[in-house]
Protein backbone atom coordinates (compact mmCIF):
# COMPACT_ATOMS: atom_id res chain seq x y z
CA UNK A 1 0.00 0.00 0.00
CA UNK A 2 1.12 3.75 -0.73
CA UNK A 3 -0.04 6.04 1.95
CA UNK A 4 0.26 9.83 1.66
CA UNK A 5 -0.80 13.09 3.78
CA UNK A 6 -3.21 15.27 1.71
CA UNK A 7 -3.62 18.94 2.47
CA UNK A 8 -6.73 19.92 1.82
CA UNK A 9 -8.83 23.33 3.29
CA UNK A 10 -6.07 24.24 5.85
CA UNK A 11 -5.56 21.18 7.44
CA UNK A 12 -4.51 17.73 6.26
CA UNK A 13 -5.96 14.27 5.68
CA UNK A 14 -4.65 10.72 5.09
CA UNK A 15 -5.00 8.74 2.02
CA UNK A 16 -4.10 5.31 -0.07
CA UNK A 17 -2.87 6.05 -3.79
CA UNK A 18 -5.11 3.50 -5.73
CA UNK A 19 -3.76 4.22 -9.29
CA UNK A 20 -4.33 7.79 -10.03
CA UNK A 21 -6.25 8.37 -7.57
CA UNK A 22 -6.48 9.46 -3.58
CA UNK A 23 -8.47 7.48 -2.05
CA UNK A 24 -8.87 9.90 1.47
CA UNK A 25 -9.04 7.81 5.05
CA UNK A 26 -10.56 8.76 8.30
CA UNK A 27 -7.36 10.12 9.79
CA UNK A 28 -5.99 13.47 10.08
CA UNK A 29 -2.19 12.22 8.71
CA UNK A 30 -0.34 8.85 8.16
CA UNK A 31 1.07 8.83 11.81
CA UNK A 32 -2.75 8.86 12.64
CA UNK A 33 -3.39 6.06 10.63
CA UNK A 34 -0.08 3.67 11.78
CA UNK A 35 -1.36 4.47 15.45
CA UNK A 36 -4.24 2.74 14.42
CA UNK A 37 -3.10 -0.35 13.71
CA UNK A 38 -0.85 -1.85 10.96
CA UNK A 39 -1.23 -1.33 7.77
CA UNK A 40 0.00 -3.62 4.55
CA UNK A 41 -1.08 -3.75 1.05
CA UNK A 42 -4.56 -5.64 1.56
CA UNK A 43 -5.49 -3.09 4.51
CA UNK A 44 -5.33 -0.35 6.62
CA UNK A 45 -6.94 0.11 10.49
CA UNK A 46 -8.68 3.41 9.22
CA UNK A 47 -12.41 3.94 7.60
CA UNK A 48 -12.10 5.03 3.96
CA UNK A 49 -14.06 8.57 4.23
CA UNK A 50 -14.52 11.66 2.41
CA UNK A 51 -14.09 10.55 -1.50
CA UNK A 52 -11.15 10.86 -3.70
CA UNK A 53 -8.77 13.26 -5.29
CA UNK A 54 -6.59 12.98 -8.19
CA UNK A 55 -3.58 12.65 -7.28
CA UNK A 56 -2.12 14.95 -9.66
CA UNK A 57 -3.65 17.37 -8.55
CA UNK A 58 -2.90 16.90 -4.71
CA UNK A 59 -0.52 19.02 -2.25
CA UNK A 60 1.17 16.89 -0.61
CA UNK A 61 2.54 17.03 2.85
CA UNK A 62 5.48 15.67 4.59
CA UNK A 63 4.06 12.23 4.35
CA UNK A 64 4.55 11.97 8.08
CA UNK A 65 4.35 15.88 8.94
CA UNK A 66 4.59 15.61 12.87
CA UNK A 67 6.42 12.87 13.94
CA UNK A 68 7.65 12.54 17.75
CA UNK A 69 10.86 11.48 16.52
CA UNK A 70 13.04 12.19 13.68
CA UNK A 71 16.59 10.42 13.88
CA UNK A 72 19.21 10.53 11.46
CA UNK A 73 21.80 8.66 10.52
CA UNK A 74 25.34 9.94 9.39
CA UNK A 75 28.14 8.74 7.18
CA UNK A 76 26.28 5.66 6.75
CA UNK A 77 27.54 4.79 3.16
CA UNK A 78 30.80 3.23 1.99
CA UNK A 79 30.56 5.20 -0.71
CA UNK A 80 30.12 8.90 1.34
CA UNK A 81 32.12 7.73 4.25
CA UNK A 82 34.95 7.45 1.36
CA UNK A 83 34.30 10.66 -0.34
CA UNK A 84 34.98 12.30 3.18
CA UNK A 85 37.78 11.04 4.09
CA UNK A 86 36.12 9.42 7.00
CA UNK A 87 36.65 5.91 8.56
CA UNK A 88 33.28 3.34 8.51
CA UNK A 89 31.69 4.18 11.64
CA UNK A 90 31.58 1.58 14.22
CA UNK A 91 28.31 2.23 15.82
CA UNK A 92 25.43 4.99 14.43
CA UNK A 93 25.80 7.78 13.86
CA UNK A 94 22.52 9.67 15.20
CA UNK A 95 21.72 12.89 15.32
CA UNK A 96 18.06 14.44 15.52
CA UNK A 97 15.89 17.07 13.01
CA UNK A 98 12.81 18.63 14.34
CA UNK A 99 9.31 18.58 12.85
CA UNK A 100 9.71 22.26 12.11
CA UNK A 101 12.62 21.22 9.38
CA UNK A 102 9.85 19.01 7.06
CA UNK A 103 8.38 20.32 4.47
CA UNK A 104 6.46 18.40 1.87
CA UNK A 105 7.25 16.27 -1.73
CA UNK A 106 7.04 19.06 -3.69
CA UNK A 107 7.26 21.94 -1.74
CA UNK A 108 10.16 24.50 -1.96
CA UNK A 109 13.02 23.86 0.05
CA UNK A 110 13.56 26.92 2.05
CA UNK A 111 17.24 27.63 2.02
CA UNK A 112 18.74 30.26 4.68
CA UNK A 113 19.07 33.70 3.36
CA UNK A 114 22.32 34.53 2.17
CA UNK A 115 22.96 36.81 4.96
CA UNK A 116 22.74 33.65 7.37
CA UNK A 117 24.59 31.11 5.22
CA UNK A 118 24.74 30.34 1.59
CA UNK A 119 25.82 26.54 1.94
CA UNK A 120 23.35 24.96 1.50
CA UNK A 121 23.63 20.74 0.41
CA UNK A 122 21.66 18.29 -0.67
CA UNK A 123 21.36 14.97 0.93
CA UNK A 124 19.13 11.87 -0.86
CA UNK A 125 18.07 8.91 1.81
CA UNK A 126 16.10 5.88 2.15
CA UNK A 127 13.79 7.05 5.53
CA UNK A 128 12.50 4.04 7.38
CA UNK A 129 8.42 4.66 8.87
CA UNK A 130 7.57 2.95 12.46
CA UNK A 131 4.67 1.10 12.43
CA UNK A 132 4.16 -0.11 15.95
CA UNK A 133 5.82 0.61 19.20
CA UNK A 134 9.33 -1.23 19.65
CA UNK A 135 11.76 -1.49 22.54
CA UNK A 136 14.38 -3.66 23.19
CA UNK A 137 14.07 -5.16 19.86
CA UNK A 138 16.19 -8.10 18.12
CA UNK A 139 16.10 -8.50 14.40
CA UNK A 140 13.27 -9.79 13.88
CA UNK A 141 10.88 -7.81 15.92
CA UNK A 142 13.06 -4.65 14.57
CA UNK A 143 11.92 -5.59 11.08
CA UNK A 144 8.41 -6.22 12.50
CA UNK A 145 8.12 -2.85 13.27
CA UNK A 146 9.06 -0.73 10.21
CA UNK A 147 5.81 -0.09 8.79
CA UNK A 148 7.23 0.75 5.49
CA UNK A 149 9.36 3.50 3.83
CA UNK A 150 9.64 6.66 1.76
CA UNK A 151 11.93 9.77 0.62
CA UNK A 152 13.80 12.02 2.36
CA UNK A 153 16.05 14.81 1.35
CA UNK A 154 18.39 15.99 4.64
CA UNK A 155 19.35 18.91 2.69
CA UNK A 156 22.30 20.84 5.28
CA UNK A 157 23.55 23.91 5.89
CA UNK A 158 26.98 22.91 6.08
CA UNK A 159 28.39 25.89 7.74
CA UNK A 160 26.06 25.31 10.43
CA UNK A 161 26.48 21.75 11.03
CA UNK A 162 30.17 22.11 11.29
CA UNK A 163 30.37 25.71 13.08
CA UNK A 164 30.15 23.01 16.32
CA UNK A 165 31.14 19.05 16.89
CA UNK A 166 27.39 18.94 16.68
CA UNK A 167 25.21 18.24 13.41
CA UNK A 168 22.31 19.59 15.05
CA UNK A 169 22.36 23.27 14.12
CA UNK A 170 22.84 22.35 10.45
CA UNK A 171 20.29 19.76 9.66
CA UNK A 172 17.06 21.56 11.04
CA UNK A 173 16.56 24.82 9.41
CA UNK A 174 12.87 25.57 9.23
CA UNK A 175 11.18 23.89 5.89
CA UNK A 176 14.47 22.11 4.12
CA UNK A 177 13.88 18.90 4.59
CA UNK A 178 11.16 17.25 2.06
CA UNK A 179 9.68 14.03 3.07
CA UNK A 180 7.27 11.77 0.76
CA UNK A 181 5.97 11.21 -1.80
CA UNK A 182 4.03 8.58 0.19
CA UNK A 183 4.87 5.44 2.78
CA UNK A 184 5.09 2.67 1.14
CA UNK A 185 4.42 -0.48 2.76
CA UNK A 186 7.07 -3.17 3.85
CA UNK A 187 4.83 -6.05 2.41
CA UNK A 188 5.64 -4.32 -0.89
CA UNK A 189 8.74 -2.99 -0.77
CA UNK A 190 10.79 -5.49 1.41
CA UNK A 191 13.22 -4.63 4.15
CA UNK A 192 14.87 -1.35 2.16
CA UNK A 193 17.86 -3.44 1.00
CA UNK A 194 19.03 -3.32 -2.50
CA UNK A 195 17.41 0.26 -3.71
CA UNK A 196 18.31 2.32 -6.15
CA UNK A 197 18.72 5.92 -4.68
CA UNK A 198 19.70 8.95 -6.81
CA UNK A 199 19.52 12.93 -6.22
CA UNK A 200 19.87 15.69 -9.51
CA UNK A 201 20.36 18.97 -9.42
CA UNK A 202 18.62 21.03 -12.16
CA UNK A 203 19.17 17.70 -14.47
CA UNK A 204 22.14 16.76 -13.21
CA UNK A 205 22.69 13.56 -11.38
CA UNK A 206 25.00 14.41 -8.69
CA UNK A 207 23.92 11.47 -6.19
CA UNK A 208 23.61 7.33 -7.44
CA UNK A 209 23.99 4.56 -5.41
CA UNK A 210 21.97 1.58 -3.76
CA UNK A 211 20.84 0.79 -0.42
CA UNK A 212 23.16 -1.97 -0.44
CA UNK A 213 25.75 0.57 0.34
CA UNK A 214 24.58 1.12 3.82
CA UNK A 215 26.75 0.55 6.64
CA UNK A 216 24.08 -0.32 9.26
CA UNK A 217 20.55 -1.32 7.46
CA UNK A 218 17.51 -0.32 8.38
CA UNK A 219 16.52 -3.50 10.76
CA UNK A 220 19.86 -2.82 12.29
CA UNK A 221 19.17 0.50 13.01
CA UNK A 222 15.76 0.26 14.62
CA UNK A 223 16.98 -2.79 16.89
CA UNK A 224 20.00 -0.44 17.80
CA UNK A 225 17.72 2.83 18.50
CA UNK A 226 15.35 0.60 20.34
CA UNK A 227 17.62 -0.06 23.46
CA UNK A 228 18.38 3.62 23.67
CA UNK A 229 14.49 4.16 23.49
CA UNK A 230 11.02 2.96 22.55
CA UNK A 231 10.46 3.74 19.00
CA UNK A 232 6.54 4.87 18.21
CA UNK A 233 4.57 5.11 14.72
CA UNK A 234 5.52 7.36 12.65
CA UNK A 235 8.44 7.86 13.57
CA UNK A 236 11.19 8.72 10.66
CA UNK A 237 14.82 7.36 10.71
CA UNK A 238 16.32 9.00 7.79
CA UNK A 239 19.36 6.08 6.93
CA UNK A 240 22.21 8.50 5.52
CA UNK A 241 23.17 9.77 2.18
CA UNK A 242 25.69 8.17 -0.68
CA UNK A 243 28.40 9.71 -2.09
CA UNK A 244 27.95 12.66 -3.93
CA UNK A 245 27.07 15.32 -2.15
CA UNK A 246 28.14 19.07 -2.82
CA UNK A 247 30.51 19.38 0.30
CA UNK A 248 32.79 16.99 -0.90
CA UNK A 249 32.99 17.93 -4.57
CA UNK A 250 35.95 19.95 -6.21
CA UNK A 251 35.09 22.82 -6.06
CA UNK A 252 32.44 22.78 -3.85
CA UNK A 253 29.12 23.21 -5.26
CA UNK A 254 25.75 24.91 -3.26
CA UNK A 255 22.25 24.96 -3.65
CA UNK A 256 20.69 28.08 -4.48
CA UNK A 257 17.18 30.03 -4.83
CA UNK A 258 15.75 29.15 -8.38
CA UNK A 259 17.46 25.64 -8.50
CA UNK A 260 15.68 21.90 -9.03
CA UNK A 261 16.27 19.19 -6.63
CA UNK A 262 15.16 15.89 -7.59
CA UNK A 263 15.32 13.24 -4.73
CA UNK A 264 14.70 9.34 -5.43
CA UNK A 265 14.51 6.01 -4.06
CA UNK A 266 13.50 2.79 -6.20
CA UNK A 267 10.08 2.03 -5.95
CA UNK A 268 8.87 4.91 -3.82
CA UNK A 269 9.03 7.71 -6.16
CA UNK A 270 10.58 10.89 -6.91
CA UNK A 271 10.40 14.36 -4.65
CA UNK A 272 11.01 17.51 -6.72
CA UNK A 273 11.71 20.80 -5.36
CA UNK A 274 12.65 24.33 -6.28
CA UNK A 275 15.13 26.18 -3.70
CA UNK A 276 13.80 29.49 -2.45
CA UNK A 277 15.54 31.85 -0.31
CA UNK A 278 14.37 32.78 3.04
CA UNK B 1 3.84 32.17 39.03
CA UNK B 2 4.94 28.82 39.55
CA UNK B 3 3.20 26.31 36.89
CA UNK B 4 3.44 22.30 37.25
CA UNK B 5 2.02 19.57 35.55
CA UNK B 6 0.30 16.97 37.99
CA UNK B 7 -0.60 13.18 36.98
CA UNK B 8 -4.28 12.50 38.44
CA UNK B 9 -6.32 9.46 37.34
CA UNK B 10 -4.00 8.40 34.28
CA UNK B 11 -4.12 11.92 32.58
CA UNK B 12 -2.45 15.15 33.34
CA UNK B 13 -3.54 18.30 34.80
CA UNK B 14 -1.87 21.84 34.62
CA UNK B 15 -1.70 23.81 37.97
CA UNK B 16 -0.64 26.89 39.57
CA UNK B 17 1.28 27.09 42.69
CA UNK B 18 -0.48 28.77 45.49
CA UNK B 19 1.16 28.48 48.87
CA UNK B 20 1.39 25.11 49.45
CA UNK B 21 -1.54 24.14 47.14
CA UNK B 22 -1.75 23.31 43.62
CA UNK B 23 -4.93 25.15 42.05
CA UNK B 24 -5.88 22.80 38.90
CA UNK B 25 -6.11 24.65 35.56
CA UNK B 26 -8.26 23.95 32.68
CA UNK B 27 -5.59 22.36 30.47
CA UNK B 28 -3.61 19.30 30.33
CA UNK B 29 -0.25 20.13 30.83
CA UNK B 30 1.85 23.65 30.99
CA UNK B 31 2.58 23.72 26.84
CA UNK B 32 -1.00 24.18 26.41
CA UNK B 33 -0.96 26.84 29.01
CA UNK B 34 1.50 28.55 27.39
CA UNK B 35 0.13 28.01 24.31
CA UNK B 36 -3.47 29.94 25.52
CA UNK B 37 -1.59 33.35 26.05
CA UNK B 38 1.04 34.96 28.20
CA UNK B 39 1.86 33.70 31.77
CA UNK B 40 3.05 36.54 34.38
CA UNK B 41 3.25 36.10 38.12
CA UNK B 42 -0.64 38.04 37.86
CA UNK B 43 -2.30 35.77 35.05
CA UNK B 44 -3.09 33.01 33.07
CA UNK B 45 -4.87 32.50 29.96
CA UNK B 46 -6.90 28.96 31.26
CA UNK B 47 -9.62 29.22 33.24
CA UNK B 48 -9.09 27.61 36.71
CA UNK B 49 -11.11 24.42 37.29
CA UNK B 50 -11.21 21.14 39.07
CA UNK B 51 -10.18 22.22 42.44
CA UNK B 52 -7.23 22.44 44.49
CA UNK B 53 -4.30 19.56 45.76
CA UNK B 54 -1.84 19.51 48.71
CA UNK B 55 1.45 20.05 46.47
CA UNK B 56 3.34 17.99 49.10
CA UNK B 57 0.40 14.52 47.74
CA UNK B 58 1.03 16.16 43.69
CA UNK B 59 2.64 13.55 42.01
CA UNK B 60 4.27 16.03 39.62
CA UNK B 61 5.01 15.10 35.71
CA UNK B 62 7.72 16.75 33.59
CA UNK B 63 6.61 20.26 33.99
CA UNK B 64 5.96 20.32 30.04
CA UNK B 65 5.46 16.43 29.57
CA UNK B 66 5.53 16.54 25.40
CA UNK B 67 7.43 19.71 24.32
CA UNK B 68 7.66 19.81 20.64
CA UNK B 69 11.01 20.45 20.91
CA UNK B 70 13.96 19.56 23.50
CA UNK B 71 17.68 21.67 22.52
CA UNK B 72 20.42 21.03 24.74
CA UNK B 73 23.72 22.73 25.14
CA UNK B 74 26.86 20.97 25.54
CA UNK B 75 30.43 22.49 27.29
CA UNK B 76 28.26 26.42 28.10
CA UNK B 77 30.07 26.61 31.29
CA UNK B 78 33.39 27.81 31.24
CA UNK B 79 34.64 25.70 34.67
CA UNK B 80 33.01 22.57 32.90
CA UNK B 81 34.73 23.57 29.29
CA UNK B 82 37.77 23.57 31.64
CA UNK B 83 37.32 20.44 33.49
CA UNK B 84 37.30 18.43 30.22
CA UNK B 85 39.92 20.47 28.81
CA UNK B 86 37.50 21.64 26.10
CA UNK B 87 37.96 25.63 24.58
CA UNK B 88 35.26 27.83 25.45
CA UNK B 89 32.96 27.32 22.16
CA UNK B 90 32.91 30.06 19.44
CA UNK B 91 28.98 28.94 19.20
CA UNK B 92 26.50 27.29 21.08
CA UNK B 93 26.86 22.98 20.81
CA UNK B 94 23.47 22.05 20.39
CA UNK B 95 21.80 19.09 20.31
CA UNK B 96 18.46 17.24 20.95
CA UNK B 97 16.40 14.69 23.03
CA UNK B 98 13.30 13.22 22.19
CA UNK B 99 10.16 13.34 24.67
CA UNK B 100 10.78 9.91 25.91
CA UNK B 101 13.59 10.72 27.62
CA UNK B 102 11.45 13.07 30.28
CA UNK B 103 10.75 11.93 33.70
CA UNK B 104 9.16 13.69 36.53
CA UNK B 105 11.41 15.76 39.37
CA UNK B 106 10.63 13.45 41.78
CA UNK B 107 10.47 10.36 39.70
CA UNK B 108 13.17 7.37 39.46
CA UNK B 109 16.19 8.08 36.84
CA UNK B 110 16.10 4.70 34.75
CA UNK B 111 19.13 4.00 33.96
CA UNK B 112 20.33 1.64 31.31
CA UNK B 113 20.97 -2.49 32.44
CA UNK B 114 24.43 -3.13 33.40
CA UNK B 115 24.56 -4.96 29.72
CA UNK B 116 23.97 -1.39 27.99
CA UNK B 117 25.89 0.62 30.10
CA UNK B 118 27.37 1.29 33.34
CA UNK B 119 28.12 4.73 32.85
CA UNK B 120 25.37 6.91 33.81
CA UNK B 121 26.62 10.48 34.60
CA UNK B 122 24.59 13.85 36.19
CA UNK B 123 24.50 17.00 34.81
CA UNK B 124 22.29 19.42 36.81
CA UNK B 125 21.09 22.47 34.24
CA UNK B 126 19.17 25.69 33.92
CA UNK B 127 16.45 24.89 30.94
CA UNK B 128 14.31 27.97 29.19
CA UNK B 129 10.64 27.59 28.59
CA UNK B 130 9.42 29.43 25.85
CA UNK B 131 6.08 31.03 26.15
CA UNK B 132 5.61 32.18 22.34
CA UNK B 133 6.43 31.70 19.14
CA UNK B 134 9.35 33.51 17.70
CA UNK B 135 11.76 33.71 14.94
CA UNK B 136 14.41 35.41 13.60
CA UNK B 137 14.46 37.62 17.19
CA UNK B 138 17.32 40.20 18.81
CA UNK B 139 17.64 40.07 22.10
CA UNK B 140 14.42 42.37 23.37
CA UNK B 141 12.23 39.73 20.94
CA UNK B 142 13.90 37.02 22.00
CA UNK B 143 13.30 37.83 26.01
CA UNK B 144 10.08 38.33 25.63
CA UNK B 145 9.80 34.95 24.42
CA UNK B 146 10.81 32.85 27.23
CA UNK B 147 7.86 31.81 29.28
CA UNK B 148 10.51 31.32 32.56
CA UNK B 149 12.98 28.64 33.78
CA UNK B 150 12.87 25.01 35.21
CA UNK B 151 15.37 22.95 36.37
CA UNK B 152 16.69 19.36 34.05
CA UNK B 153 18.95 16.79 34.91
CA UNK B 154 20.79 15.93 31.87
CA UNK B 155 21.49 12.29 32.81
CA UNK B 156 24.33 11.45 30.29
CA UNK B 157 25.20 7.36 29.17
CA UNK B 158 29.12 8.54 28.43
CA UNK B 159 29.72 5.60 26.83
CA UNK B 160 27.02 6.07 24.00
CA UNK B 161 27.53 9.82 24.46
CA UNK B 162 30.99 8.72 22.88
CA UNK B 163 30.65 5.98 20.68
CA UNK B 164 30.47 8.69 17.53
CA UNK B 165 31.03 12.22 17.78
CA UNK B 166 27.37 12.65 17.72
CA UNK B 167 25.90 13.22 21.61
CA UNK B 168 22.41 12.14 20.94
CA UNK B 169 22.45 8.90 21.55
CA UNK B 170 23.34 9.04 25.43
CA UNK B 171 21.34 12.07 25.80
CA UNK B 172 17.73 10.29 25.00
CA UNK B 173 17.84 7.20 27.01
CA UNK B 174 14.15 6.37 28.38
CA UNK B 175 12.74 8.10 31.43
CA UNK B 176 16.42 9.27 32.02
CA UNK B 177 16.16 13.09 32.16
CA UNK B 178 14.18 14.64 35.30
CA UNK B 179 12.14 18.49 34.32
CA UNK B 180 10.87 20.47 36.82
CA UNK B 181 9.48 20.15 39.53
CA UNK B 182 7.90 23.83 38.68
CA UNK B 183 8.02 26.47 35.70
CA UNK B 184 9.30 30.12 37.65
CA UNK B 185 7.72 32.89 35.08
CA UNK B 186 10.19 35.53 34.05
CA UNK B 187 8.77 38.28 35.81
CA UNK B 188 9.51 36.46 39.03
CA UNK B 189 12.73 35.04 38.26
CA UNK B 190 14.22 37.29 35.58
CA UNK B 191 16.34 36.66 32.57
CA UNK B 192 18.18 33.41 33.94
CA UNK B 193 21.45 35.35 35.07
CA UNK B 194 22.76 34.92 38.66
CA UNK B 195 21.36 31.70 39.84
CA UNK B 196 23.02 29.13 42.29
CA UNK B 197 22.87 25.83 40.48
CA UNK B 198 23.86 22.30 42.01
CA UNK B 199 23.65 18.79 41.77
CA UNK B 200 23.85 16.39 44.89
CA UNK B 201 24.40 12.77 44.98
CA UNK B 202 23.05 10.80 47.99
CA UNK B 203 23.90 13.86 49.59
CA UNK B 204 27.70 14.86 48.66
CA UNK B 205 27.55 17.67 46.43
CA UNK B 206 28.97 17.08 43.07
CA UNK B 207 27.83 19.70 41.39
CA UNK B 208 27.85 23.84 42.71
CA UNK B 209 28.38 26.97 40.22
CA UNK B 210 25.77 29.82 39.00
CA UNK B 211 24.34 31.11 35.87
CA UNK B 212 26.86 34.34 35.72
CA UNK B 213 29.29 31.13 34.09
CA UNK B 214 27.53 30.50 31.22
CA UNK B 215 28.96 31.04 27.98
CA UNK B 216 26.10 31.76 26.12
CA UNK B 217 22.83 33.04 28.25
CA UNK B 218 19.28 32.02 27.95
CA UNK B 219 18.31 35.08 25.41
CA UNK B 220 21.38 34.64 23.55
CA UNK B 221 20.72 30.85 22.89
CA UNK B 222 16.94 32.13 22.32
CA UNK B 223 17.93 34.34 19.15
CA UNK B 224 20.71 31.87 17.83
CA UNK B 225 18.24 29.47 17.45
CA UNK B 226 15.24 31.34 16.45
CA UNK B 227 17.64 32.04 13.35
CA UNK B 228 17.28 28.30 12.55
CA UNK B 229 13.54 27.54 13.47
CA UNK B 230 10.52 28.96 14.94
CA UNK B 231 10.80 28.27 18.49
CA UNK B 232 6.95 27.21 20.08
CA UNK B 233 5.43 27.66 23.39
CA UNK B 234 6.32 24.89 25.80
CA UNK B 235 9.99 23.99 23.87
CA UNK B 236 12.26 23.13 26.24
CA UNK B 237 16.08 24.77 26.04
CA UNK B 238 18.47 22.96 28.59
CA UNK B 239 21.35 25.59 28.79
CA UNK B 240 23.73 23.43 29.47
CA UNK B 241 25.78 22.04 32.73
CA UNK B 242 28.74 23.22 35.26
CA UNK B 243 31.83 21.72 36.41
CA UNK B 244 31.88 18.76 38.14
CA UNK B 245 30.06 15.73 36.47
CA UNK B 246 31.77 12.17 37.14
CA UNK B 247 32.97 11.64 34.06
CA UNK B 248 35.53 14.43 34.44
CA UNK B 249 36.68 13.26 38.40
CA UNK B 250 39.43 10.97 38.91
CA UNK B 251 38.67 7.98 38.82
CA UNK B 252 35.51 8.46 37.41
CA UNK B 253 32.44 8.00 39.28
CA UNK B 254 28.87 6.75 37.30
CA UNK B 255 25.32 6.41 38.99
CA UNK B 256 24.06 3.27 40.28
CA UNK B 257 20.73 1.89 40.89
CA UNK B 258 19.81 3.15 44.61
CA UNK B 259 21.97 6.39 44.56
CA UNK B 260 19.77 9.73 45.31
CA UNK B 261 20.45 13.06 42.52
CA UNK B 262 19.22 16.31 44.28
CA UNK B 263 18.93 19.12 41.52
CA UNK B 264 18.47 22.68 42.01
CA UNK B 265 18.74 26.07 40.95
CA UNK B 266 18.09 28.71 42.91
CA UNK B 267 14.66 30.59 42.78
CA UNK B 268 13.15 27.44 40.94
CA UNK B 269 13.53 24.80 43.36
CA UNK B 270 15.03 20.96 43.81
CA UNK B 271 14.49 17.80 42.20
CA UNK B 272 14.74 14.80 44.01
CA UNK B 273 15.31 11.46 41.74
CA UNK B 274 16.68 7.67 43.02
CA UNK B 275 18.38 5.92 40.25
CA UNK B 276 16.58 2.69 38.81
CA UNK B 277 17.92 -0.14 36.59
CA UNK B 278 15.97 -0.66 33.13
Amino acid sequence: MRLVTVRIDGATRAGRVSGDEIVLLDAPDVRTVLEAGPVTSGSVAVAEGGGTLALDDADLAPVVPGPDKIVCVGLNYRDHAAETNSPLPAAPIYFAKYRRALTGPYDPIRLPVPEVSTNADWEVELAVVIGRQVRHAGADEALAAIAGFTVLNDVSIRDWQTRTTQFLAGKTFEGSTPVGPALVTADEIGDGRGLRVSCTVDGVTKQSSNTDQLVFGPVELVADLSTIMTLDPGDIIATGTPGGVGMARDPQQWLAPGMVVRTAVEGIGEMVNPCVAG
